[in-house]
């Protein structure tokens, strides 16, 4: 995209036409580009940026827990893909394989899709005794899905950017303890560094990770009313370790099969980012994965741009600490400049005039609701932190409002499939049923998204009439 | 390895078979596991550690100098990859291709062996005026060459990770500025974080990055007399640009043809580390890479146990700033440990026993060159940053003294295939020509490995009598 393209602003509004408005703002806002190649997507620096926030949050977290990143082969034996049937079975269609040489010997290798198979074979080597345990190690890597649905960047894509933590434990008790402990920190992410809501609870046994136990997620609802899988957080079970040969001796020198886990979060979540919070005039970052956060344009006039460029030079070094840049490009005016900060999210712009210089004021303009407020200048160290605090907050607030206004209990199947059709996070009794799950999607589009955690009894099966819980249905990323 | 093989230590000295030390020391520090797949490796914790505080360290510098971080796809297109003449040829021995889905259309799609193609197809639409440049990108990732060479954990394996910088500039001068300012900082990180001395220089045209107009490296002798390369910069000149149609609008309106760079560094860095400094008892870490830099042992002695362990726990609290960790496991003895921690590189170890409690001191063992002494507790504080210090200096003299007294000038080709053989760096005048260089390589398995910068005056080609420069051979890794 060259910069001249950018003065066009998006060409549809976010309410009318959500699929072109998020394609245009990717493009527009320099947050990715489309890859010559079918499926997959160059993440540009406006949107690595906010991954680079993600992954500064969650590995700081996983050095805290004494998680320890590694980095496993890109490539993997296909007889380690067929060890664990259901999971081999999941990933089978997903899969690229690298064409053989025709010299070398060896196994068709594929392309990850995820790492289970490749760690675990390591797992069972090192793995000895209850002292190796417990065993927790990340990785920070690129995978690869060969998806045959549409691909929209970051939001589906055939390779992505991610972590994988896998971990390995004694017991069931530890295994299910961390494996919340993982999600709940997943929740804690989004809501505070994403600004985003989300819900926690766990998978229904359709819908989870191919050769888990069970598998936890949080999960956000898109404007368009579509819920959106934001990180999980699997119990594995002892399948793996099973089929892996991972054993231990415990204490009374017994052997023993451990309990296993794995969680991730991917690019995906940029996508996520664009989507709750974009507007019409483009991008929309909440202060804290905002790698910029505050622009300083100077509005010039001939006669005095000397003065006002020294005053928006001055004002940039006294705010240093909270990541703000001057623009004091040539050749462009300043309404050119704000269409493209406003394009590209900056929480905050200041504006530097000739009669702001005067009266030691500037203009402060945020980027969320678009409120203007003239601050003096004496002031402005100790407002901007506040200002970037409460846009953070706000960004929130207003995706828990609608959130909540769009969760909708349901009786009936009829109201289940209205309530699909008007795009709702739809809250339904429900038995877990394999078939009615699938009759239900293939009727309205909707797959369950997660049966929340913490509800209070139960509640009759809409369909059933057995003894059920609660699980929420919409249309999915 | 499970933890009870590391007690047996090293098999073999390092002066005596440096590379079966080197595998041991790889496997049992637990640096890295070989993978079922032929050429690729595991990089463990111990070891993805040493390249989180080279990312650490680089990162910033990049952030610095307002290089931004991106990244672009793993499948490249087959006619990216032909677009450049020599790059093409260059590569194409080592491609790994992805096997066709029948179904799909398109191009034939080759894994990354570095990023140049697939990136400057979009810097062409990305770059329209010189108010795009310079554009500064930069990527960590993966990338796979298909060696048919021997691998070895971290020095030659058929993926590795690494950062790939990418830079387009409006002039040759600016380009040559940059490329040199960065090798300059790929130096400084050998020397003073992985305590590596290095000569910096170029490359002969027969050893220049496939592509490139020429290439700056900085190169280091092994203990075993090969000279290994750290990181290049290259000056691409303006081929890429031509073959990828990257072209920009000047202040005048005109259309030109813009000047590019690329840089990288990668794993094998981590290999340097552990040939360069280890001895046969391990790895032995400088305390600029060591995650943890110091150990603290209790000595457990039945009757005062709860005393020592109280004592041990008190100072690993005091010292917490610098990265201590204390070995309370029980099950192990001391001796045990002391063996476990030298494996393992860690540069200053602690022992707190039942007298040095009593006498309120410690008994401080360096990694380095093992020197014990006793030092009272109230000056542990102020003396472990002092010692922590004085080890990777003194890591980097040992090195450096090695490296002075193994460059060997020779003044006729007898002379200089007796050095080669004597496992020297050889400096030699010679005038750069591809067919000699070649023969050189066939008969003694040396080749070029830098033109040094800096070099007063010139002399006589010992082979061609031509006015020459001094070039370094060795043989490589």
């Amino acid at each position: 995209m060259s910069k001249e393209k950018n003065k066009e602003g998006i060409s549809v509004k976010k309410s009318e036409d959500i699929s072109e408005w998020y394609s245009e703002v990717v493009q527009k806002a320099e947050l990715a580009d489309y890859s010559q190649v079918k499926g997959f997507m160059i993440i540009r620096p406006n949107a690595y940026g906010i991954w680079e926030k993600i992954q500064n949050y969650f590995d700081k977290y996983l050095k805290r827990k004494g998680v320890r990143n590694a980095y496993f082969p890109l490539l993997i034996p296909e007889s380690f893909f067929k060890k664990e049937a259901e999971h081999a079975k999941g990933f089978a269609p997903e899969l690229a394989w690298v064409e053989k040489n025709p010299n070398e010997e060896g196994e068709r290798l594929g392309i990850r899709p995820t790492s289970e198979t490749i760690m675990y074979d390591s797992y069972s080597k090192w793995i000895r005794s209850w002292r190796d345990l417990p065993l927790k190690i990340n990785q920070w890597c690129n995978v690869l899905r060969w998806e045959v649905k549409q691909t929209r960047p970051f939001l589906r894509t055939r390779e992505f950017l991610w972590q994988e933590g896998h971990c390995v434990y004694e017991t069931k008790k530890e295994c299910d303890k961390e494996v919340r402990e993982i999600l709940d920190e997943y929740k804690k992410l989004c809501e505070e560094l994403l600004a985003i809501p989300v819900i926690a609870g766990t998978k229904t046994k359709s819908e989870k990770f191919a050769g888990a136990f069970y598998t936890t997620t949080i999960e956000s609802l898109m404007p368009d009313g579509r819920a959106l899988q934001m990180g999980t957080s699997h119990n594995l079970g002892q399948g793996f370790a099973k089929a892996f040969g991972i054993k231990f001796r415990d204490k009374n020198e017994k052997e023993q099969t451990p309990w296993q886990s794995s969680w991730g979060i991917s690019t995906r979540l940029i996508g996520s980012v664009i989507l709750t919070h974009g507007d019409d005039k483009g991008l929309v970052l909440p202060p804290n994965v905002a790698e910029k956060k505050v622009v300083i344009v100077p509005i010039m006039f001939k006669e005095k741009s000397g003065n006002i460029i020294k005053k928006a030079r001055e004002i940039k070094k006294k705010l240093s600490e909270f990541d703000v840049f001057l623009d004091d490009r040539e050749g462009y005016s300043a309404g050119w400049k704000f269409n493209e900060w406003e394009m590209k999210g900056i929480p905050i712009r200041i504006e530097v005039g000739p009669k702001d210089v005067e009266k030691k004021q500037v203009i402060l303009v945020r980027r969320d609701n678009g409120k203007k407020e003239i601050v003096k200048e004496s002031e402005l160290k100790k407002k901007i932190p506040k200002i970037l605090d409460d846009i953070q907050k706000n960004l929130f607030k207003k995706a828990k409002k609608f959130l909540d206004e769009n969760i909708v209990e349901v009786k009936n199947y009829d109201e289940f499939k209205r309530a699909i059709k008007n795009r709702k996070f739809v809250s339904v009794y429900f038995s877990e049923d394999e078939k009615l799950e699938a009759k239900i999607k293939e009727e309205t589009g909707a797959t369950s998204s997660c049966v929340p955690f913490n509800q209070k009894g139960e509640g009759k099966c809409i369909f059933t009439g057995k003894p059920a819980k609660k699980i929420l249905f919409a249309r999915a990323y």
